[in-house]
């Protein structure tokens, strides 16, 4: 897919020296029916709520990001995560 | 981010013929505590849970890649959706 090489480059870009916890999320959807509406939008306040379970996620740490055109929408959230302490 | 460039780019690699529904969804995750056992592969199933409320997801269409390092992890999911009859 050549998708996941990508963000193993990112790696090193600025981010080495910063001991945050991030969680980078990114949904992309080919739309052969376009005249449907996007469920996006809503996938992505579902998709947070799972991840909750998992990582206390503060909401103001939440960016995100949504496009669309004719063919393809795009989603992408990026969270950094508060540090270890308080989770399990 | 420059991550919705290299998704727009990947549009025109073979895809542009084909008239299916296609769903991808990238996780990464950097970690600054490397010792927490990982989330993601439970992540994975609660992700595809949701879509499926929105969508028909044939679970032998969907393609599931992880990978982690000392640093960072990947989920990536491929999900092709059927097409649209039956579909709310």
């Amino acid at each position: 897919m050549g998708l996941l090489d990508v963000f193993r480059s990112n790696r090193n870009k600025g981010s080495a020296s910063v001991a945050k916890e991030r969680l980078q999320i990114l949904v992309a959807h080919d739309r052969a029916f376009r005249n449907r509406p996007s469920y996006l939008p809503k996938l992505q306040q579902e998709i947070l709520e799972v991840i909750r379970k998992y990582v206390e996620v503060d909401l103001d740490a939440v960016s995100v990001n949504y496009e669309q055109d004719d063919e393809q929408e795009f989603l992408e959230l990026n969270i950094v995560l508060p540090d270890a302490a308080g989770r399990g």
